[in-house]
């Protein structure tokens, strides 16, 4: 079979840990093709993964298989899962690192930490309880090696979800943040991400922009922005545009946004 | 087809962008090879992802699409390029990142920022401008993911460069530096590129050495060096020696060249 | 063949020095899968990238080749080994870089550095010296791509270890350190790996405490840690857990052992 595995660790690449999942993988599925999405997620930070595999997704073929390993509870009772979507398959442990893509699928949303939430019937969702399919002794601090990995190979190779374990209905979601309407009249939104460059996205759509009044002014830790630009050099200085993955981006021209503002994901930005 | 993308970026590996990249190559032509030249050029340094694509790209197999996304003039009227020369194909911005490469197959120089040079007749270059093969909506800031990508994914699966746009001769270069004779008789180079390892690559290579009195004497920010070596281990301290890519290379046995000599790209190096 | 070959080195992947490698074995071989094990060794750290390198292969699918480019010999007198196993082949300097595979192999073990130890007769070994399948010329400074490179590629084309020189007996290994019994009746361990979290890996294995009083007490560096630990959650502060190496590792729950107990490769641990 013609299919892709890809991965996204919070493991970096200093150590063979990566490479002991790609091997386990490839002596189940000697095929597949092996993509990185990303390794440095920082240690333990279930919210960046679940953003950075919610904006990548989308990007591969049909039926690739997303292994996600962002795991503080390893070794604990937190569940194991597979979901298995319209477009994609997913193993990963059930801590809310699935939370964009539940959301891009169902629309769903918490507002309290790791609330479960019941999936559309669109959604498969197994509980990963058979330990038929993993790797034996199964170590108590790499799950991912001696269960995520060997499961995703199988599901590779054409098993089904259910081969693996008991469907579920509820998996956990972390709360993610969305804009609202203040009592004002601007738009609140909040920051879900940082990238590398420094740039600065929040959880605004370029949708949500309709509701509020042009040329819009953007206030960002007593910054303001007025208008958006287009591209990341359109002007001097501080600047927003909706970026590559649809949400509205603060940028400083030849800088770094998150360095010069000091802002950090979950502070407010305000449109209006 | 059996074929391989490769790509340099200058996006590193902390965020997802090089995997959507990836993912759109592989929803399109799921069977080729992705290899990762370099993903860690210094942000929008041209002429660095310049030479590392010189370097590297002449070791891969004939017919390789090399895929090079350093593009500080994304959203910009910068345009986007197919060059395809008698063993590669390149798909990158026309920004000058093409220069190394067709200073290889035509010995083009240019001294003065961005000039355009007419091709060989042996080099096709055509301007990416057939909206039919890209993504839609293109993303004004990630041209990587919407248009060079695709462009290399269908180009792998035997499109013509034709499909994707007029032809062009004239494509932009960066000036390249060159080594020259002196007044007094030395040979005058300068650095082109700093390792990772602090290594110094000059643009003098094995063939100029010819023309300067032996044993040579190599001059840089006030060290000099007696002769060359064969290794970097071959004696202690600073040391001269023809490196891999068939340049004089300035390197400090078991130390960083670049930090103990604080030297940069563009300085000159004076042998005789 | 569908076949792998993996990458083990200390370049890092600021260069094309890696994607140059690649090039050439996919220029002899385009079939071949490429995995990268780690690329991140310290430069010309042995220990390190014999110590990742013999946890990490044997996930491998059989008859994966191992190529290591950890070579701070390179350029001298130092020889080039093919080591085949019953399971593996592996292609790399005769500088030790292949000892935590031999004693897996053969429980051979030496205590001074660098002493040649005899294979068993169940591993084959080769010195690599027929330039038949090397690339023409070959840098002085990277044996890496210009050597072990089209040999690792050749040899997953089917070619025997003997087609590329002659049959050794003595291998060069480093002196791998091992717990052993004190006289005051405590076993005594020694750090053999840090990792990139800052986990303290030690020599001790699982076997090895059959031999201490139960509940154990790991003391190292004037710190001492009552009993083991299952996951690296399960108690505050510093924890003492068998890890997915099968070693005895410490660690410090959502922290970095390392840089609290300022403990290094070598250093002593006592378990009583």
């Amino acid at each position: 079979m013609n299919v892709a595995i890809t991965l996204t660790t919070d493991m970096g690449l200093n150590d063979s840990y990566v490479a002991e999942m790609k091997g386990v993988i490839l002596s189940i599925n000697p095929e597949v093709k092996l993509v990185d999405i990303c390794h440095f997620v920082s240690p333990q930070n279930i919210h960046q993964a679940a953003f950075i595999l919610g904006r990548a997704y989308p990007f591969f073929p049909e039926r690739t298989i997303h292994l996600v390993v962002v795991d503080p509870g390893v070794g604990t009772e937190r569940r194991a899962i597979i979901m298995r979507t319209r477009t994609a398959d997913f193993v990963a442990p059930d801590n809310g690192v699935l939370s964009y893509v539940i959301r891009q699928f169902s629309g769903k949303v918490t507002t309290s930490f790791a609330k479960q939430v019941e999936l559309n019937p669109d959604i498969q969702a197994v509980a990963i309880t058979n330990p038929k399919y993993w790797r034996s002794p199964v170590s108590a601090t790499f799950h991912g090696r001696d269960i995520f990995a060997p499961v995703a190979a199988y599901l590779s190779l054409g098993y089904s979800p259910v081969d693996f374990g008991e469907s579920v209905k509820l998996v956990n979601m972390l709360p993610l943040s969305q804009p609202y309407q203040a009592a004002d009249g601007t738009l609140k939104g909040h920051i879900i991400h940082i990238d590398s460059f420094g740039n600065i996205i929040t959880d605004i759509r370029e949708g949500d922009l309709l509701s509020v009044k042009q040329p819009v002014t953007i206030r960002i830790k007593n910054q303001s922005i007025s208008g958006l630009s287009c591209t990341y050099a359109a002007r001097a200085g501080l600047l927003a545009l909706i970026g590559s993955s649809g949400y509205l981006e603060i940028a400083l021209n030849r800088g770094n946004a998150h360095d010069f503002l000091k802002a950090e994901v979950g502070d407010e930005i305000s449109l209006g």
